[in-house]
């Protein structure tokens, strides 16, 4: 079936003429799916289900928001309490308790924190952590694991072309970002402490926090967590978990709880306001304390939505047991990919915890592979692409249909692969890789 | 009257407890007004009226929400905006429309701008501009005037204790911003040109931008902006306007359109959102094309409300001529304080654009004369403090029952200055000074 995509690809073109880079985020480029015919646009989304502009009807099997729909688009719960609050007033002089609310919540959920600040994005609120983590110890520089925004403290590990980092995070680059912050920020790779242990040798009394996604691809060796928890109390260091992309996948609250991490701070974003813009630190009293030695203030994180849709999220999370269900999902989805990969005698790699899964085409062109799934199944009439993130409106009717839909598309991918006609069959261009991460 | 205020200081305790600096805006924290006796939390609010926890009643002639709140609270046309949206969805996989035409509607509101970045609060979105100028040129430093939120790149003016910055941005201490942005951000004050010339003088070849508000206490020096324009085409830095504030309060866009200003970058955030998150950075398209040499990149920039209701605030602010209302009001309110001041010998200073009114108190004890206004004013039953912001809520009839509060407010604090016993009079603390303005 040949979608017709008109209007989708015309709001395309006015968009790249009056925004760089057509997007706010790098992830929701149709450049990081299949340039020329992912829709790019949607005019209304509900539950798993999303019509684009041409009035084409899909069900969402990628990157649910890129993670922030956890619950599922236009959730009824969540949208029913933020327009309570609209209709109360989401914003004027004085400040609403919702935030107030959310931060016993969050305190109640990770019985280690004890304060907490918010934020409405995930990259401002790691700077946060970052300010509050410096503030506290004197000190300047991070070791860090994984992916942490676009933010100048994180970018600066690619300051310098001859490290670790510019290696690892390819695809990030610190164009802006002031050299004087060369050298503030060395990473180190998930699992090897050893990494770590060369930047605690070398940098030992400047290390003002070490920073860590909890899980992305592979699972933590055992007493990986344990030895990094030692390093950042010999060293004074803060230990810093970024939940923003982990938190509320298998668990409701941050997944360091699951895994037995032992945090200082830990940062969400993404999921906790289902899609409604809101981020929140979290951490032990003396540490959080910090912020009031220094100036953290921004008029739009006092408004009411966010916190609002935060708690309705939390609280249908908790009652549904929504960590359990996504897992679910998505190894339904990953048994899927690998059955049907071996089926239709395709190469993938698959990794990811389950509610964040993804495989990888092995083979000469995996960039054009991907753009060819993603328009096979475009046609299919599904938004997928090498990337799944589960949400609770997925059902297994949903997985039933989109995995004989992948049957189908892997089948074509095989037979384009061996009778060399990839590109041939085509419509759109290849897709962009993106940013390496750092795992 | 004597003011039930039970709940509102339980919250404000809770929060204590729980948030540190008890608020995620300085401007808000009850210190800033009169600690003990301002209520903190509301309930709901609505047009110009606002109800705290304990049912007290207020007509808010403060400051709208710091700013952001240019039509009025819970406005009716932004909410059924907003309400649409979030039944179609606000978030999901693809990018949402209305990001596309606000960017239209910002660039034929400024004609000289060709594209748009959105944030979602005031200080990513000037970190936003930094980045992009830094990127633009290649160089780091910044010579600025003024006012620009929380961010590293800002508040290292204040690293170096003998520097200018230190002094005039009195109470934004630098704990946790890194050593090595020391010297990248250089201060210079309003209609000062010689400052900026000296800054230029040293720093030639290094300054990637000079960021300044376009108004604040003074109106520009015949000339002034022409000058600043002039040396940043010498030096090829990008001349970028923060509009966080002044935007939206004097005309439909940034005030540097009334102002003669020509920029290279604006940023707005504040009233573009009537209270909801949306920030905007507009400029030239050769400039903002840099965005696309780095990165710059966040999930919850993706969501549909921010661009929704600033697309709904423009459209009425616009119809309506929003910025002469508010103009109108303010002068109203001004003249006043003039008069009524006069009237019951009590010195003041007043200052600001008429929509962004202030008056200073002079006195031994300013910041106790403050409190006990702002004490005798919510008895009254107004919000209000040495800051007016105009709302196009606000009515003549609200100014005209204000005024009369404040007759009987100035007439206490006039008797209680001259018989010493201002402090006696207080149920609260003095106020906090907050932090200097650098003008």
């Amino acid at each position: 079936m040949k979608l017709n995509l008109k209007k989708s690809l015309d709001m395309q073109n006015r968009a790249r003429n009056c925004i760089p880079g057509m997007t706010q985020l790098l992830s929701k480029r149709p450049d990081m799916f299949a340039p020329g015919v992912w829709p790019g646009y949607f005019s209304h989304a509900k539950g798993a289900e999303v019509w684009d502009l041409d009035g084409n009807h899909y069900i969402d099997m990628s990157i649910a928001g890129i993670g922030a729909n956890v619950l599922g688009y236009s959730d009824i719960d969540v949208n029913e309490a933020v327009k309570k609050s609209i209709d109360n007033g989401t914003s004027c002089s004085l400040n609403c308790t919702e935030e107030v609310e959310l931060a016993d919540l969050l305190c109640e959920l990770h019985p280690w924190a004890e304060m907490v600040r918010f934020a409405r994005t995930g990259g401002e609120s790691m700077a946060i952590a970052i300010r509050i983590a410096r503030a506290y110890t004197g000190k300047d520089k991070i070791a860090f694991c994984g992916y942490h925004g676009w933010h100048d403290w994180y970018l600066s590990a690619n300051l310098e072309t001859d490290t670790l980092g510019n290696h690892l995070l390819a695809g990030l680059d610190p164009a802006g970002v002031p050299k004087g912050l060369a050298g503030t920020a060395i990473p180190f790779r998930y699992n090897q402490i050893e990494e770590l242990q060369a930047i605690v040798m070398q940098h030992k009394e400047e290390i003002a926090a070490i920073v860590m996604e909890p899980i992305r691809s592979e699972q933590p060796k055992q007493g990986f967590f344990d030895e990094v928890r030692a390093i950042a109390n010999e060293i004074g260091a803060v230990f810093v978990i970024d939940e923003i992309s982990a938190g509320f996948r298998m668990n409701t609250g941050g997944a360091h709880l699951l895994l037995g991490i032992s945090p200082d701070i830990a940062v969400f974003s993404k999921a906790l306001g289902n899609g409604y813009p809101i981020a929140a630190v979290i951490g032990k009293r003396d540490i959080m304390d910090a912020a009031q030695k220094t100036f953290i203030s921004s008029t739009n994180w006092t408004e009411r939505i966010g916190p609002t849709a935060a708690i309705a999220m939390i609280e249908k999370h908790r009652k549904l047991n929504v960590g359990k269900y996504l897992i679910e999902i998505g190894n339904l989805v990953q048994n899927g990919w690998k059955n049907l990969s071996e089926k239709n005698d395709l190469k993938i790699n698959i990794g990811g915890i389950p509610p964040l899964s993804h495989f990888i085409f092995q083979g000469n062109n995996p960039l054009a592979m991907k753009s060819l799934f993603v328009q096979l199944m475009l046609e299919k009439g599904f938004l997928a692409s090498t990337l799944f993130y589960s949400m609770y409106a997925h059902t297994s009717e949903h997985v039933d249909v989109y995995l004989k839909s992948v049957d189908k598309a892997f089948a074509e991918i095989s037979d384009a692969c061996h009778s060399g006609d990839l590109e041939k069959r085509m419509k759109g261009k290849p897709a962009s890789s993106g940013f390496k991460r750092l795992n």
